[in-house]
C-alpha cells in the first residue's frame, strides 16, 4: 500500500486498515485520520506518536491497560488480537511448557500490581527467555522510568504494524 | 453493582465491565480507572466526561469516529456491539422497511461526507421517524455546533450505559 492509497481513504476505511496499530485503541487511529493528507510512513508514525505523547498520564496508562498479558489468559483463551497472535507467536510464547507459563503469569501478577498495567513488550524483537528476562528486570524499574519504557515499547510495537501495512523495510524504520 | 464493588475492581475487571461505556473505545475506561475511588455513579460519570473535555479535537472527532451508523451496514451484518445493537432496536431501526432504510443511508452519507465522523444520537429517547427527522435537521448545522451537539450525545449515550451498569434509576441522571 503507498502513502497515496492511505491519504484516499475516508475514516471508516482508515480505521478498519490503522484500528489496531495501538492495540485495541481505534480512537488514536480515528484521530489521526484528522492530520492528513500524510507525507509518507515516518509522517504518518509521527501522528500516531504525537497523539499518544499529548495524553495525559491516566490515558497514557489506558493504553497500556488496552494490551494483553504476554503468554497469558488471552492467548489461552484464543482471545488475541490478530496482530498480537502474530507477535506472541514469533517470540516463541505459544509453545511455553506449564513451568515456564506459570513463572510468566507470576511475574506478570506482580508487574501489574506493582505498576498498575500489564508488561508490554515489542516480543517480535525477543525469544521467551529475553521475555522473561526483561520482565523480571523491568519489574524493579522506578514507576515513573517504567511508565516511559512501556509507552516506548508501544511505538516500537506501533512501528512494526505500520510498517507491515505499508510493506517497509523495518530495517529502515 | 454499587460503587464499593467499582472502587474494589482491578484494572481487567473494569476495562470489561465499562469498556464500551464510550463506544469502542476502551481506552476511556481504561484511563478512568487511574481516577478511583470514585463516590458515587455521578463522580464515575464526571471522570469519563472530563477525559473527553480534555482531548484535542482530532481525539474527540475520533470517539465519534468509533461509532456505528444508525441503521447502517453494521447493522445489517450483525457486527454492532452489543449495548448498540440493543440501543437501535429501541428506536425501532432493527425493522425499518426499504425506502426508510435507503433514505437514512443517504442522509448518514452526506452527513459523513460534510462533518468527517458519523451522525450519533442517543437513539433509545428516539423512534424512527425523529432518528431521520434529526439527521436531516444537524446536516445543516455549522461544524462547530455540530462537533459539541454530536459529543453531548455520547455523552448521553454514556450516561445510559452507566446506569444500566449500575442498576440505577436513568431518571436521576
Amino acid at each position: 500500500m503507498d502513502i497515496e492509497k492511505v491519504n484516499s481513504m475516508d475514516f471508516g476505511e482508515f480505521v478498519d486498515v490503522f484500528g489496531n496499530v495501538i492495540e485495541r485503541c481505534p480512537l488514536i487511529a480515528a484521530a489521526v485520520w484528522s492530520q492528513r493528507p500524510f507525507s509518507d510512513l515516518e509522517d504518518l508514525k509521527k501522528h500516531f506518536f504525537a497523539f499518544i505523547d499529548a495524553l495525559p498520564q491516566s490515558g497514557q496508562e489506558g493504553i497500556l491497560r488496552c494490551h494483553p498479558d504476554l503468554a497469558g489468559s488471552e492467548l489461552r483463551r484464543g482471545t488475541l488480537t490478530a496482530e498480537s497472535q502474530r507477535e506472541q507467536s514469533a517470540a516463541g510464547l505459544t509453545s511455553l511448557g506449564a513451568d515456564e507459563r506459570l513463572r510468566l503469569a507470576e511475574l506478570n501478577a506482580q508487574y501489574r500490581a506493582r505498576f498498575g498495567f500489564p508488561f508490554v513488550l515489542a516480543a517480535r524483537f525477543s525469544d521467551r527467555a529475553e521475555v522473561s528476562r526483561e520482565l523480571a528486570r523491568r519489574l524493579l524499574c522506578p514507576s515513573a522510568q517504567e511508565l516511559r519504557t512501556a509507552l516506548g515499547e508501544v511505538k516500537k510495537i506501533g512501528s512494526l504494524r505500520l510498517a507491515d501495512l505499508l510493506c517497509a523495510d523495518p530495517a529502515k524504520l
